[in-house]
């Protein structure tokens, strides 16, 4: 007897090289995972379930996976973007007063919108994480978590840009042991949903000592390690200027580019960088959306995946995305990459819905568990409505339209039904575990006491935004 | 007394030189026209109304222009995309045999699609026109709309790729009375919710004789020319090849190049076409979305705004775009744009919501009606739940970030009302003038057929997605 079965669906396995597609398909859950996927006349002989979904004109397809987020900054959401210099220039005055509690408060909204829009899994790489996994437990997400250890002084906005940071090793123990602190707490629990990782910031931003602990670390707790690397001219000018390398280099030289690794933005890294940590067995996370709009580039995802498929997205930050949508990701990183290599043939939907899936979870070291729908599997799945209209119609044959308008057409409020770990957690656009619009009033007034605590540093530093705003528009 | 009282809004009114925002704002409805906007506390003094909509933590703005799309070939969604040649390569066999009815069922749900994610107006350039245009009708979309004329004859497909095409002036002639059909029927109608323009295809598919002709009826009716002008090096070649000139120095030979025309892609122009146009008075219409997917390029809007404003933003045609939605077009407008200029400042989103509403309505010759909300324009608003978790936390001050989540972080879902020439066409997300569940039933249908149609040409021409399909990838 199966808990759940879902039948008469499109089913997107993203099984086998391409994605997988079984039409009038059914899959079956036992438990939290998928104990059967086939047709659904077969699998209709052999099972019966508690609970079935008709997924007639519905897509069945393996949950999105957001393999670089930092839900505690989305109380920020839309601070900054338009600007140069996005973190000093427009983050600093609002970040650096917040509290644990205000973190949690948009990250609950945060990872709420990621749920709706089908984002099952989520890399959330932040501080204090010991807070914000809560949210994750009571969502009920499946999260790969770290907090994000780094060794800067508190007052950052106040160094001039260019200026070389101070790294502070008290500052640094104090956050490494709070990433300790989160694996002893949580790494393996709530039936294997939370696992941990190692979070250092970045090679800038963490000393060589640090970063060799964190290394020891990873191996000692058989984990991976997710951090920035060659984010940004000011990295590099960073790195350069403290070790007179750059970035991928020295990482390269201190033993970090391997299979633990998991690499995100690459903005600077070049061709040659970028390939020696594709074969080096790291992975690359892309973020289209936030990279596009806080730096107006298109990292080297394309040279990356000439060498390794080990390659996911993330949606990286509210105040400068501004929203933490998979869907968003997949299309913002097939259109960029097309127009990058003046070329429509390349970034192709079914590979972009890899990178989301099952490339994406491979890169993240979860290959085994969750990516494509196979038996064995964890059951972390979504049911996407084709009835909306710009999913309409549907055409199966001679061409079948489904993958390119899941990538191009869809925007993620066609997801109708969000199952993580074999719970549904969503049904017909609801959330079943948390309250959404209590969750939302309270982050609305959580975020004004934000800004108004920001209000003389944000004068104080003329942040750009503060000009446009009295211009007329904001 | 007013027919709607819109009270406690975020008011976006588009008026002044940038976003134009009233706090605690309201606007009111008399008739089809805006009869009073301004602060909710003065308007509610002077005014009642037989209708109150409460805007609390909502953002009422001017409905969003897609100043170009066709809706006609909509029902081909999702089939031209991820290949060289979209239009040849794709397109064309499941197009030609689309009957008249067909591309009606196609054409009521895009504009439903469009409407759902905030458009008020489509400069809707497609064949049949004549029964298109029925849809703007039925659903109470205000459309500026026109019969796409061209000379090319029924069996395109089969015309080899770089061939130059016959133009066949009965063609031209018999698709021309159409058009002067359909101003004759529709032009001002409606309450002058229908305006009719002039259609050339495009000056590769169209003679300069039809295309004086053209000219001469569009000052006749006093009225503007849509066409796509320079749309990828297919036209450029054809024009070459034909008149041994560019698309550009051959329309301002012949005079093209004025306030009548909205040109229309510009893929192909240089920097220095590009601003000829713009000087000459032209207006310039960017579909970001379609471009980037079928061409892998990013049209040369930055060079245009250098000299004027009137720009507007399109989204095209749902087999290759994938959708029609503006908030898709103002994203991808501002984000490909940044990554072309490798520049985060540039396309800032005051910009971009300018191109969709206010530049956009001017552009396409309606400025003095819509774009903006202003005492004794068309009533033409939407009404926007910044409740939602994507558009959360809503932030006023120090910097105001409603703008900014407006064009990076909506999908065009957070739109809840829809007011049409005075008259609340949606609510609460719900359309109210058609039945949108019974149009995508019919659309799915109609789609097999077309499907079905198309299958032997398919496999004849060997269209590239079908190798793709039989390999697994879709």
């Amino acid at each position: 007897m199966l808990d759940i079965l879902i039948h008469n669906a499109t089913v997107v396995t993203m099984e086998g090289k391409g994605v997988g597609i079984i039409e009038d398909g059914a899959v079956g859950i036992k438990n939290n995972k998928i104990e059967v996927v086939g047709l659904t006349t077969e699998i209709k002989k052999k099972y019966s379930a508690h609970q079935y979904i008709d997924a007639t004109r519905k897509v069945v397809m393996p949950g999105l996976i957001d393999a670089h987020i930092h839900t505690g900054i989305s109380i920020l959401r839309g601070l900054s973007q338009d600007i140069g210099n996005w973190m000093q220039k427009g983050l600093w005055p609002f970040y650096k007063g917040l509290t644990p509690q205000e973190s949690r408060i948009g990250s609950l909204v945060n990872i709420i919108e990621g749920v709706k829009a089908g984002t099952t899994t989520f890399c959330d790489y932040d501080h204090p994480m010991g807070e914000l996994v809560k949210n994750h437990v009571e969502i009920g997400t499946r999260a790969r978590i770290s907090d994000m250890i780094n060794e800067l002084p508190p007052n950052m906005a106040d160094i001039a840009v260019g200026d070389i940071y101070p790294l502070d090793s008290a500052i640094g123990n104090e956050k490494l042991m709070e990433n300790i602190k989160l694996i002893n707490e949580w790494h393996l629990k709530e039936n294997g949903r939370i696992t941990c990782l190692l979070g250092p910031q970045g090679p800038d931003m963490v000393s060589k000592e640090l970063l060799l602990e964190i290394k020891y670390l990873a191996e000692k707790y058989d984990t991976n390690i997710h951090m920035h690397v060659a984010q940004g001219d000011r990295e590099i000018n960073q790195m350069i200027k403290r070790y007179g390398k750059r970035s991928i280099q020295y990482l390269d030289e201190i033993g970090y580019l391997d299979h633990r690794l998991m690499a995100v933005h690459l903005t600077e890294a070049t061709k040659e960088e970028t390939q020696l940590l594709a074969k080096r067995g790291a992975s690359m996370i892309l973020c289209s959306g936030s990279i596009g709009i806080i730096d107006g580039m298109v990292p080297p995802m394309a040279e990356f995946l000439e060498v390794s498929s080990r390659a996911a997205l993330g949606s990286d930050q509210a105040p400068g995305n501004n929203c933490n949508n998979m869907f968003n990701e997949m299309k913002f990183t097939a259109i960029l990459n097309k127009c990058k290599a003046k070329n429509p043939e390349v970034f192709p939907a079914w590979k972009v819905l890899r990178l989301a899936t099952i490339d994406g979870a491979k890169a993240i070291g979860l290959g085994d568990e969750i990516g494509s729908i196979k038996e064995g599997k964890k059951a972390d799945l979504i049911i996407i409505n084709f009835d909306k209209p710009n999913l309409s119609p549907i055409i199966l044959s001679p061409i079948r339209n489904i993958v390119p308008n899941l990538v191009y057409a869809a925007n993620g409020n066609e997801v109708e039904t969000v199952i993580i770990d074999g719970k549904i957690i969503m049904e017909e656009g609801k959330l079943l575990t948390v309250d959404e619009n209590k969750a939302v009033l309270e982050l609305h007034k959580a975020a004004e006491r934000v800004a108004n605590r920001a209000v003389e540093d944000v004068k104080r530093l003329e942040i750009p935004l503060l000009q446009m705003m009295k211009e007329g528009y904001l």
